[in-house]
């Protein structure tokens, strides 16, 4: 299996990618990795490109002006079927317009999510979007749902996963009428067992369903909003706990530090854009070698479990397709 | 100075509630308590009525429904000038709703919204609205910046405060109209230089500005996520770091339970509903007796500073009130 990684994407491209690559293909015989990026940077392994997308540059513009970057070339790559998926830490907004000009969905998908894996206090659990579509409709969260549940079955093995909506109230009638017309449409599907209803921001990381739906708005926010209390929680607890201990204060400064890796986004290893044919894995912009290495083998799984086989045959089904909205 | 409370709103009401207005009082020589109840149940002090808005019902509903309830009677206690504000612990919904009805609105306010107090590396920021307005136009939005600057200025004595609006990226074409347009329309207004303009979710705890803005819904979310995530991360530390040590765990339990306990939502004493022409303070669903203690210091910190004053006068400046965006 051969995946197109963007060598030139992350805050400290191309070194750790590159790295990452390496470890990725030594853990995985199967496993080859096409680096795409700047020759002069990049010998090994190389698809050549000249141009980079900025993490700070508007995607559209960005790939219009510059049609050699190495994540249109990707893309490129994986539209021709070149390659079996791409992985990029790049700027998030053109990995998902990049996917959006090629149109290379899968069949029935209206529009791709990111799925990001949330740490929670049950294990693993799956919250899509979390910034592909700002401005979703109630079947593209219902989609969503869908999708999400397939990886949560197949990539985090719950053998039966729940399905809840963000909302700001636990209650049917709450939200806007995004949430109260997607309420809806969940209740109205066959999906309607799997599905607990609307959940809160307290309950991501509680665990308490499978699948969070979200728009890709609210999703990028809360995503980023965990990242940042995580880090602000265990700054104080290092910061206060630490000065009263005397004897033991080595072993939990080595306890923190562990808590702190295993939260860290390298353990995740970057999240899929589900929806496109074929494998994109959008990393954190700070993946150092150990993310990108993970990252890699989450495409290698990814793509040996079928997973867009699996979602096709799923909207494919009549009773699934579509269901009419009872609001 | 007088302030109504709900006696019957929170999960474990009325018993904390009562206890925490006793504390208060004794605490502040000026302060007194109307508490607003059920009779039977609640002997000195009482402002009787005979309903109760549950946790769990739709607020409108319930308003229509119940015309002798707690929060009802807040409202009109305020409304006819009885009291100089209102404290809750009960549904958040119809605490707001109760104040849309009687739209007691301070002059030329067009919508209130609630700040809450954010805890940051930085000390404590204000993040508004959090619930009140789920669906706000861009001048809403606007107005909830200068309300929330004048709370940090006054209440937690930032002395130039900055703002930042909640969007998916830092750069200024990020988001969904509703983004945009409020992007805009703080760039053309007098407060363009405390503007930082967007800010992410990881900025919230980490006190990028002293404001941040956003709409009622992701508000809601964003709140409740940093309350999961925090609870999620203290839990993990307690599991995996206590069990490494030895002659300082107890030392180490009891750092845990400090910090625990000032992040806690005891601490900050409710959240006030800013736009209103009096005081109303809506304080957490678990609120205990010392988070009821503490909403009504902040209620009488809130009228001695004579904060409304300010947002009317603030609001009436030319130069402030509806500038037009540039988008």
């Amino acid at each position: 299996m051969l995946i197109a990684l963007d060598a030139m994407g992350g805050d400290h491209a191309p070194a750790p990618i590159v790295a990452g690559a390496v470890q990725a293909v030594a853990d995985d015989a199967e496993l080859r990795v096409l680096l795409v990026g700047d020759q002069a940077r990049l010998e090994p392994l190389l698809f050549h490109c000249t141009q980079v997308v900025g993490m700070e540059e508007s995607p559209v513009v960005a790939l219009r002006k510059k049609p050699d970057n190495s994540i249109s070339r990707c893309w490129q790559l994986l539209a021709q079927r070149k390659v079996d998926g791409i992985v990029s830490a790049g700027n998030t907004g053109a990995m998902v317009a990049g996917g959006l000009f090629l149109k290379r969905f899968l069949k029935n998908v209206r529009r791709p999510g990111i799925a990001a894996i949330m740490p929670t206090l049950r294990g693993p659990s799956v919250m899509i979007d979390v910034g592909a579509n700002i401005n979703p409709t109630p079947e593209n969260l219902f989609q969503y749902g869908i999708m999400g549940s397939i990886f949560a079955r197949h990539i985090l093995k719950r053998d039966k996963p729940t399905i809840g909506l963000m909302n700001v109230g636990s209650e049917e009638a709450k939200g806007h009428d995004l949430a109260k017309d997607t309420h809806a449409l969940f209740n109205a599907s066959p999906l309607r067992d799997a599905f607990k209803g609307n959940v809160e921001g307290r309950d991501v990381n509680r665990g308490e369903v499978d699948v969070v739906v979200c728009d890709g708005f609210v999703g990028n926010v809360v995503l980023k909003t965990c990242e940042g209390t995580f880090d602000f929680t265990m700054k104080m607890v290092a910061r206060e706990l630490l000065a009263t201990l005397d004897a033991d204060k080595a072993k939990a400064e080595k306890a923190l530090q562990t808590i702190v890796a295993r939260y860290d986004y390298s353990a995740f290893g970057g999240a899929p854009l589900l929806g496109i044919d074929g494998i994109c894995i959008i990393c954190h912009g700070s993946s150092g070698d150990r993310a990108i290495k993970n990252a890699l083998a989450v495409a290698a799984t990814y793509a040996r479990a079928k997973l867009n086989e699996l979602i096709v045959e799923e909207l494919e089904k009549d009773t699934v397709v579509v269901p009419v909205p009872t609001a």
